[in-house]
């Protein structure tokens, strides 16, 4: 570790110093590295993930491109956030020019569910790079093999480009690495993407740290989405656009719809259109032992819940095979069952049946903080306007008559929202403003522009 | 606590839903009411911090400035840093539309050396303001009655303006009552502004909270400044601004210099201007009890420290009287001798001899995170490229040519700093940015104009 984070440091101390250019040069020689053997790579990662190939080449795609949209910002300058003052005859200082500069060594933590968007050359270590920093990121043990690889490709793009030996390095471990990677003294952030319970663990290692660093965790989510009356008009397409956002990835995205909150006058209709496009047409692995096992265990738990009606699809168990489950209960049934309302990693979704909007009102209140909430209906629907107002209290990201799988790299975006969906709902993980978790403000008073850094001169 | 958090609740609730012109307007009431009171309440602080009354009539011009410039940001909608993107076709959303939202409930501890503007109605209380919250500030027990009439004058000018009751609330109390506020769990973030060892105990009970909550803890710092041998050729000039500097605030501001690097063939020459500019004129008293009992202290502990040359001004004791205090050192021994490298909080400043760069460099590796670092001297002169240039790696503002005391309330100022010197690095406490630590972004995809909060439409 000690050599790791050495190699790191320096990397760290020439990073700061490079022109921002040689950075935005080195970020698109990775993704266009990565774009050339995206095939080979998907094809490595899908032995690994059993995530199939087209999906993991889509994945590549979003990868690369959200390190050209990072390159983009980064050779403008934009993450700099620098502003000049030249201050009133009076005022304690005459002139401040303020910028963002790097924290120095950023360790990240990979994600199981995207081998390549939240992995080794993902958002985490994508901002990481483009603010300045040099990374060391934690492989996944669910893709070692496609970390190693990515990591391989992606460093020497970057050296190629001019930027340090070190400046991306990844190293494979269980918890005793991480926990010895948060704590090791010249590391200085961290990014993460997984669970809750990972997430907080890594919050509390670096609290306790004699310098605590700052952890960004996004952790899980179980994506609340309200169907309004107004919306079962089109019942059939609302019932499909669920059952596809449900199985994506085989169930395995932080945004996937958990629980969907409709009117108990509609809900036969729905569940019957979710039963129908849910008998998956292909096999559904999950991604590694645990979440497999966790998956199973919970179906098992809830067929032996109260008033619970389950029903889980025909399937070839095998490996780490499992069916698309279907839960659904009435609101009593739904707060007092606590397997209903956690995270389902996996192919499921809950529908809870609503007898009015005092039951909508009451299920709003339940919810912990989520990174999304949905909403379908009718603008003029009382559930609708209800369900946006008060959901928005919860989460970092409101969808209007869409899905919340699919989170498109923009500027506009925010994957991030209240505890427990992350660690700090300040922050997003995707999206050009992810940057900023990975930069501090540094202001100069009364300098001569010969001694201002670069990128405050500007 | 629970009815004064309910209130605070309730107030938030509120807050978020108003128009932000309203909160202009309560900003703006607040300090017209603070001005048109300075005077008294000045008298009033004076008699329980002993600060004097021209001090502290400036400290509430500064404090109700700092109050017209948020209500500036407010009306113009600045903090809610609105995007919004139209997504190509085949992206997972249409539009997008980003904005900050307040946080909730918004806890306070007021600072002992600031009675106004690090108090009541000081930045923490109105930035978080600002940004929709309500506050509930923990008084200093320095100055209980000022800050009840504070809390008061300011309550009134906000429910006047159409606030609601609750927006700002004023409690007393000792650390039970601050860690019941902040494991409170109506409470979302936590300002502070005092010492490293209160700054960290708050954060750290914050992590430990089911749902841990940010803490911005602006937390002491001993603000290096290298003075290079170039610097010299008005050593007179030098010596005057520094001692100004060190007694400002009979030495009780977070950025007093606290230690100065000088060529060891020019540390004569300072010494000697500084004792006589140290020379208090007036009396000084200390803030508290505490702070009086800590400062002697340690002038008893350097006095025996080995090879540590201390010079005391003369003084008359008293109640919390204290002499200025100055230390003259090696490096070897600044080195070893803790009592000298951490913050002397009083009017007290350590002058270290450095025989070259080879020194000075190792110096600068001595310190931890600050919130300033001063240089002066020529900008080719190398102590000046070498201070200039590491310094930056540890501190949140560099100063040139002038001393760190007095903060400008601007735009493009960072009050903040590595840990020790604030709990996160990444926020400023000081000027317009100090409001994006009392909000979250939220982004609405594909909402229909009529579903938007007001600010997102804009």
């Amino acid at each position: 570790m000690d050599s790791v984070a050495n190699s790191a440091k320096a990397a760290a101390a020439t990073m700061a110093r490079l022109d921002s250019k040689v950075i935005a040069a080195g970020l698109r020689a990775a993704a266009d590295a990565l774009d050339g053997r995206a095939e080979e790579l998907a094809e490595l990662a899908d032995r690994e993930t059993a995530l199939g190939t087209p999906r993991l080449v889509g994945e590549v795609a979003r990868t690369t491109g959200q390190l050209w949209l990072f390159a983009d910002v980064v050779e403008q300058g934009r993450h700099f956030e620098r502003k000049v003052s030249e201050l009133p005859e009076g005022a304690p200082a005459r002139t401040l020019h303020k910028i963002n500069i790097p924290l120095g060594v950023v360790a990240v933590f990979a994600a199981s569910n995207f081998p390549f968007a939240f992995s080794v050359a993902g958002g985490d270590t994508a901002s990481a790079l483009a603010a300045g920093n040099s990374v060391i990121v934690k492989a996944h043990h669910g893709h070692p093999q496609t970390s190693m690889q990515v990591g391989r490709i992606v460093s020497e793009a970057l050296v190629g480009a001019g930027c340090p030996t070190g400046t991306l390095q990844v190293i494979h471990g269980g918890d005793a690495v991480g926990r010895a990677l948060v704590l090791h003294h010249d590391v200085a952030a961290v990014g993460f993407t997984g669970s809750t319970v990972g997430g907080r663990a890594l919050s509390d290692i670096a609290a306790s740290r004699e310098d605590p660093i700052p952890v960004f965790a996004e952790q899980g989510s179980i994506n609340p989405v309200v169907i309004a009356p107004t919306a079962f008009g089109d019942a059939e397409r609302v019932g499909r656009q669920f059952a596809a956002s449900v199985l994506a990835g085989h169930g395995q995205f932080c945004t996937k719809p958990g629980v969907l909150l409709v009117p108990d006058s509609h809900a036969d209709d729905l569940v019957e259109i979710l039963r129908r496009e849910m008998t998956a047409p292909a096999e559904m692995y999950l991604l590694t032992d645990k979440i497999h096992s966790q998956f199973t265990a919970k179906i098992d738990e809830l067929r032996s819940a109260h008033a619970v009606d389950i029903w889980i699809s025909e399937f070839s168990p095998g490996g780490y095979s499992v069916p698309a489950m279907l839960a659904v209960a009435d609101l009593a049934t739904y707060l007092s069952t606590p397997a209903l309302s956690e995270e389902i990693f996996g192919p499921a979704v809950v529908v809870v049946r609503l007898s009015g909007i005092t039951e909508l009102k009451r299920a709003i209140q339940s919810f912990t903080g989520n990174l999304t909430a949905t909403v379908h209906g009718d603008p003029a629907d009382e559930w609708v306007k209800l369900a946006t107002e008060r959901m928005a209290q919860r989460v970092g990201r409101m969808v209007y008559g869409g899905v919340p799988t699919g989170v498109a790299v923009d500027r506009a975006m925010h994957h991030g929202g209240p505890y427990p969906s992350s660690s700090s709902s300040l922050y997003t993980s995707v999206g050009e403003d992810a940057i900023k978790r990975f930069v501090r403000p540094i202001a100069y008073q009364d300098f001569p522009d010969d001694l201002l850094p670069v990128a405050a001169r500007a």
